[in-house]
Order: structure tokens, then C-alpha cells, then sequence
């Protein structure tokens, strides 16, 4: 990581809606803006790219991780986030998505937003002007998926190639799930749904992972035998009901999912990999489909793994907001000393 | 507008309350500062006039282009807006208003607030040590009225002069309309309500008009009779019910305002000038006052006059701010190179 | 104060949970930073010690003094404040306390948070990698006692010592009444509770202040018997029921407080002490425990205090995000045409 240049200058597409919008040197790209710009910060060269700029967060759904890791990303970055919480904008309420994307574009340089329906971040984004960015929807989650994909980086399996990595997420197959599916075959690994029959990651899906696998490699199964966990690198899971569905009663859940699914020592050693990783999205319900015993365990990332949230957000509002590689030259002049 | 000298350097008073209580000149300052410090940010520089400083904003209502504007302004200006949602401050709850405008005062450089009653504004405004602006009452809405001016003057009918051009408002007689009737009338132009009796303009406010009339020129009248279309350079509508007033049903405002109040292409066309532009402070309810053909149409500046909402609010906060001219000098040095 | 100099350049704890948790020249060292800082910024020096920094604040109450202060504070700084309104974060709702205490720790530099229970904010404060600030809990409220101290500062009496100055807290014994105590005390003052047995300071508070008084000489008592006002430089009240705790009828507290324990002119005039100073942490109940003419008159410096929240919270982000004494140095510097 020396040269810190992009493959490309301009995004393909002004929204970042979906990873599988995306090939993988434009994935790469963001990546590669993210680590760079962290390591930069790290060192405590804060960088103003995007100063005098805003980003209005529209917000469906409550949201710790996400709210909070674009705002200090914004800010750290020199500009500012506009905090537009639940009930503060109904999409499609008073007004057409159509018009309030109008107006936000007319008046922000970007915008992000949690959805309800997929739906609505796609007209956000054809009305708006500026660009838009998924903060995950019913149908995906791509910046989690910028953020992990980061954090598998971060902790790559010593000597191993992509197309030797096996990821594994156990459970329900939420956005997340959908998401890393994406993005593992994109990056050339093999991907494993594990979990019951009746939350199986969907067949389009299977395919969009195994049409991946045929341009960069790897594999992409769904599968409930226990026997897919051995040689997993990364175990990653998330919870076993929707946080906004509150709904499904927990003896339905707990039904489907345990004591099987439950990430525990035991599943974890099933891997036979005692360098397995474990991810997950948070928030947890721990003893739920995390024992506290592996999400505070020594090869539990989780926490770094939010904490990439903000790497990630970093490099999504440099790469959209156009200026990432702006961003890139200076911080090879810094290097350089000039 | 190349002097960019305002006509006074320090506002007569110290609150933006209502358009009314400012002479023309003044108004005029506001949307010199306002057009001047757009181009300059339009190209590319920034200006950093409210560094450190921030603006306190107190919603008694919802609001997403007041808000949004105003924090976006401030930002832009390198300060800060804080917001204080619907909930997040009870003006009169826990604590008189005039207590909270006290500590406010202490903390904050400026104030901002939406409010349910016009008596609000002014309690905020006299018990506050900083400036206060009305971000719109159940009597006027006075930053609207600086953004429509603005808009007006970008849109300004070749060859005409304010004496000539004659501003439509059609509907309900809402505080943007009186806000509208003022202004257009300190400006020397003509205005018109055209709407149903029983949601007429007050005397009170034609009144205000006919004064203003007097001293820059121009008329102020309401009418029912759809001749008073004809030679309009403007259309301007507002939704036919209060936004927070639900309680009115639907068919009850339908049947005073429709079909004869809609803005639609046959009463577009009743003006007889195929370059009358269309108005509407937005949000709207679509193919109620207003069609999609017209909103929608090539004659519509809606949503450049959401944009003004900005423009306006930039200038705001920098002639209330007390820092306008010193903008302005600034912007001119620059603009000589100096 | 020309040397700017603190006693102690890194504080004993990462957090400040409780003013009792530190001793006299560690509040000293907070007061100094405060009190330097705001004589900068009043000759129009901003400083930006706190660049591209985030502090998260997390409410589970509703504050307009708490959170306009801090946000206006980090902004004046260079930094920003997120505002985590009640009900963005449910503390141990969703996700468990030390879940949202390690995620906040990776993304923001400090924490603030008002707490419906103190043990919330000592959970955040051990799980968090970053200092956490209390910003009141059920125990104390120890940004508003360093607020309160810097009032007593500014209004020091003329001629006296810490050991002749004396602060009666009338009315009933709140988390503010708390800390007054321990505050008061270690700066070796005399304290009195003045208020009714039913609602009287706690003895684990009273020994607090007085081991205090043996270390920093003073005394510490409580009382109903209105001899106790005698002689008194401020008298301090808050409202007589929780603003959270709704269920206390009106009837209940007032029987328990009303007439005796209201701050009106007979009550001042008890004093003996025409210069004595009225204090009230607001917001008030105008009438209730404090009389208009007492809250409005000449001698109360109740909202300069309200004006002390900001100048502490500037000292406090400044000395627990440890750069408080950089900060001095750079005055300094300033100061001295450096």
C-alpha cells in the first residue's frame, strides 16, 4: 500500500445503493481510500477534504452505529452531518420521496439514509442530485459491507490468498447476510450461509454470489450440515429477528435457530481453526445468538469491526463526494514530506 | 452588483421578526449580502464569517427546509446550528419563555425559532441579549419571504420594471401569502390574492399593502374574479390546509378551493404570458393546489426557490450576525485580487 | 491568574463521574482552565484545541442548559457534539450498556451522559476506552457544580476567605444540593442544607462534607431552624420536586416546602447580607421556590450561572480530553505576543 492510487477517478455510478453496483477495482478503490485515510488519522493528520460540506442523514429506522460513524466521519473530515432522525422527515408523508430528495439535493452535497423499503434509497437517489448512500435498507447493507470487508483485510489469514478464504455467516439471513454474500465473491472468497431452511439466504442472491465466483473465483453455498464450518476464517453472525420487527414472539426464533445456530465455544472449535475469527454487526443479543464467552473472546473482532464502521464511512463520503483521490495525492505529498 | 456596499451597516433592529418592520433599503441589504456571498460560494470559496459562532435553533414544529437551510448556512459560514427539535424544548413548558430566551442568549449568537404563536417569537425576542429570527409563525413567515424576493430577482422579467410586474398568489391565505403581499408590495410591485372569500387576506394585512403601495408603488388587492390572472409574471400557491392543522378534513377545504384554486395548466394559461413563472414554498400536496404538469413544468422555479431558502438564510445570519458588510469587503478583495 | 499554570497536568481519573472522585487542586485545575478560557474567547481569541474532536453526548433525560452548553463548547473549541437525544440510545435497551459504551469508545473522543440511574454512567465510563463526563445523574450533577463554583469565584465577597464565606442550599436536597456540598466543602466554605427533615441532605453526604471540612476547614450542617441564614453569601434553591418524577402532586410538595422554604425578599432580607447573591441551577418554577422579584432582582446571578455552564464545560472537555494544559500554554503565548 505505497502508491495509494485509484484504479478509477470517477465512480462508475453517482449512488452508492448496492456493492453489487459495483466491480471489484471500484470496491478495491474504497477500500483502499478508507485504510489509507485511517492510517493517515491515526497518526493524527486530520485532512479538511470536505470542509464546508454536508451530508443529510435521513433516518427511517433508529441508528446507533451508522449515525454515529458518518457524523465523526464528516467532521473528521472538516465537513458536517445533518442529523435528520425519525419522524424529522416522512418519506413519502407530507411530501413525495421525489420532492425531498429534490430539496436535499438542492441544499446538501450529499446524502445518506436508512429506508424501510428498498424502494425509497432508490428514488432518493434518481431525484436527487447529489449522491446518494444506502444506510441500509430491507434489502441490503453496503456500508456494513465496506466496514467488514475492511476488518477482513485487516485480519487476513497469514499466507493465505482469497480464493482461499472461507467466511461463514451463521444464522439468519438478514441484509447483512445478503450483503457479505455479495461481497465476499466479489473479492474472490468462498461464502457459506449456515442456517435453517427457513431463513435461507434467497436463491437470487446464491446467484449473484456464484455469477461473482465465476469472474473472480471462489464459492458460494448455503447449506444447514454443521460439516461447512470446518476451515472457516471468519464466523460472522447477527441477530436472530429483525430489530424493527419486533413481531416474531422470541419462543418462534428461539425455535428456529437454537441451540444449533448459536455461536458458541463449541460451534467456534468446530471450525477446527483455532485462528477463526468471529464478526458480527451489532448490536448483539447476547446468549442469543452470541454467548458472551465468544463475542468477548480473544478472537472476537466485533468491536474493531465497528469500529470500521467510521473507516469505512470515511472512504464512502471521500469516494462519492469525488474527492478521494484528491485526498490520496495529498497524503502521499504529507508522506513525501512536501 | 458590483459595489457590493449595503445601504446601512447595522440592522435598525436587533430580531428578525417580520419583513414589515424593515424599510426597503434594508431588505434589499439582506438580499444583496444573500446573492453576493451565493456566487462567491457558488464559486468554490467558502467563507468562514460566523467562525466559533453558533445559532440555536427552537422548532415548536416540524420542519425540513427551514431547518435544513439554516444549518447547512451556518456551516457553510464555518458555524455551527443547533437543533432544538419539536419536544427538545417546551417554550413555556418547564420554563417560561422568557427564561429560556435568556439562556439562550448567554450561550448562543443567534436564535432561531419556529413557533406555534406569533407571541412566541416576540417573547424570545425581547428577553434574548442576541439577535432572534422568526423562522415562521401562525402570522408570517418572514425568511420564506427573503428566499422568494431572492427568487423573484433571479427570475426578473426582461425589461420590466418592480412597477410592472405583478405577483399571483392563489389559494389560501396563509402566513406566506401575507408575508408575500408585504414584501412584493415594499418592493413596488403588484400584488393579488386570488382566492375564496371565506380565506381571504385580512384588511389588516392589504392594508399594510396599500402603505407600502404609497410610499414604493405598485397595488394590493384580493379578488375572486380569475380576470386579476391575466398579465401575471408570477403564480404562487401554498397547499390549501395548514401542514399541522389535520384537523380539518378533506373534503371540506376540497370543496372551497377545487377545482377553481388549482394551479393547473388551464389556469397557468389564463394569464395570457407563456413565460409567467410558477411559485410554491413547498412541500406540496401534488394535484391538490398544484398539478404535476405545472410543478413539474418548465415554468416552475419551485425548486430553485427551495434552493433560496439557503441563499437567504446565508444572508440572514450574516446581516443579523452584524457581519454582512464586513462579507461584502471581504468578497470585493478577493474579487480584486487582492 | 497570570500563570496559567495547573497543579496537575494529567487528571487522577479518565472520567469525571463525581466531584468528590477529585481533590481540591484538581477542581482548582478544572476552575482555572474554565475561567482563562472565557476571558480568551470574550476578547474574540477562539482557540481550536479541540479540532476534527467528537464528544458523544447521550441523553436519557430531556436538557436544554446540559446540552446547548457542551455542544456550544466543543464547538467553540474547534470540535463537534453529537446529540444522542432520549431515545436515539436506549441505554441498556437494545444493546447492553457496555456494548454502546466500547462502540462509542471507537468512534468518538469523549462522552457525555445524563442518566436516569448512576449506575448507567459508571457502567460508561468503565467500558469506555474514551474519558466519560456526567453530565447528572440521580447522585450528583458535577458539571453544574463546577459551573456553581465559578459563579462563587466571579462573586467572590469582597475582603473574605474561603473559611468566611458561607452557601445555604434551601429547599429540597437534589443531586445538585449534593454536590454543592461536596463542592462548597472542599473548597474549605461553610455549608448549610437548609430544608425540611423530609427532604433533608442524606448523612452520607454530610460526612462527605465534612471530611472535607477537617482537610480544607469549613463546616457542614443541616437545618430547619431559619437562624442558619444569617450571615449567608448565597443562597442557592432548585425546584421542589424531580422535573422528571411527574407523580408528586402539586399539593404534597407544596405542604412539605410552602411558605417557609421560599426564596423571597423576607428570606433574603434574613440573611442580614444586602450583597447576598441568589443562585438557582434553573430551569425554575417561577412563584414556587423562588419569587419573580428575587430570580429578577439585582442580587440574583442566576443566569450568569446559567452562562458558567458553557465556561465550565469548555474547561471540563479541555482538562478530561488533556489538552487543558496546552491550551493555557498557547494563551500564554498569545498573551505574550508570542
Amino acid at each position: 500500500m505505497d502508491g495509494y492510487t485509484l484504479t478509477h477517478k470517477v465512480p462508475s455510478r453517482k449512488d452508492f445503493i448496492d456493492t453489487a453496483d459495483f466491480d471489484q477495482s471500484e470496491i478495491l478503490d474504497i477500500i483502499t481510500t478508507s485504510r489509507t485515510v485511517r492510517e493517515f488519522i491515526k497518526s493524527g493528520e486530520y485532512l479538511n477534504s470536505l470542509f464546508h460540506k454536508s451530508l443529510a442523514m435521513v433516518f427511517e429506522q433508529k441508528s446507533t452505529r451508522t449515525r454515529v460513524s458518518f457524523e465523526v466521519a464528516m467532521e473528521q473530515l472538516g465537513g458536517h452531518a445533518l442529523n435528520l432522525a425519525p419522524g424529522a422527515i416522512q418519506l413519502g408523508g407530507h411530501e413525495t420521496i421525489e420532492d425531498t430528495a429534490q430539496v436535499l439535493g438542492r441544499m446538501c452535497d450529499l446524502v445518506m439514509s436508512r429506508v424501510d423499503r428498498h424502494e425509497s434509497i432508490e428514488a432518493l437517489a434518481k431525484y436527487s442530485r447529489v449522491p446518494v448512500i444506502n444506510g441500509m435498507s430491507d434489502r441490503v447493507h453496503p456500508t456494513q459491507g465496506i466496514g467488514d470487508m475492511i476488518t477482513i483485510f485487516d485480519y487476513w489469514p497469514t499466507g493465505k490468498e482469497a480464493k482461499d478464504i472461507k467466511v461463514v455467516f451463521v444464522g439468519d439471513a438478514t441484509q447483512v447476510c445478503n450483503t457479505l454474500c455479495e461481497m465476499t465473491t466479489k473479492m474472490g472468497m468462498n461464502f457459506v450461509h449456515y442456517g435453517p431452511a427457513n431463513h435461507k439466504i434467497t436463491d437470487e442472491w446464491l446467484e449473484i454470489g456464484r455469477k461473482n465466483n465465476e469472474k473472480y473465483g471462489g464459492t458460494c453455498i448455503w447449506s444447514e450440515d454443521p460439516e461447512v464450518l470446518k476451515g472457516a476464517d471468519f464466523i460472522y453472525t447477527d441477530v436472530w429477528y429483525g430489530l424493527y420487527d419486533k413481531e416474531t414472539p422470541k419462543e418462534v426464533y428461539m425455535k428456529d435457530f437454537y441451540p444449533k445456530y448459536q455461536v458458541n465455544d463449541e460451534l467456534m472449535a468446530a471450525t477446527g481453526n483455532p485462528n477463526c475469527k468471529f464478526m458480527h454487526c451489532l448490536p448483539a443479543n447476547r446468549n442469543e445468538e452470541v454467548t458472551d464467552s465468544v463475542l468477548d473472546g480473544p478472537n472476537s473482532v466485533a468491536f474493531d469491526e465497528a469500529e470500521n464502521r467510521l473507516t469505512a464511512q470515511r472512504g464512502l463520503v471521500l469516494y462519492f463526494g469525488r474527492v478521494a483521490q484528491a485526498t490520496l495525492d495529498y497524503i502521499k505529498q504529507q508522506k513525501e514530506g512536501k
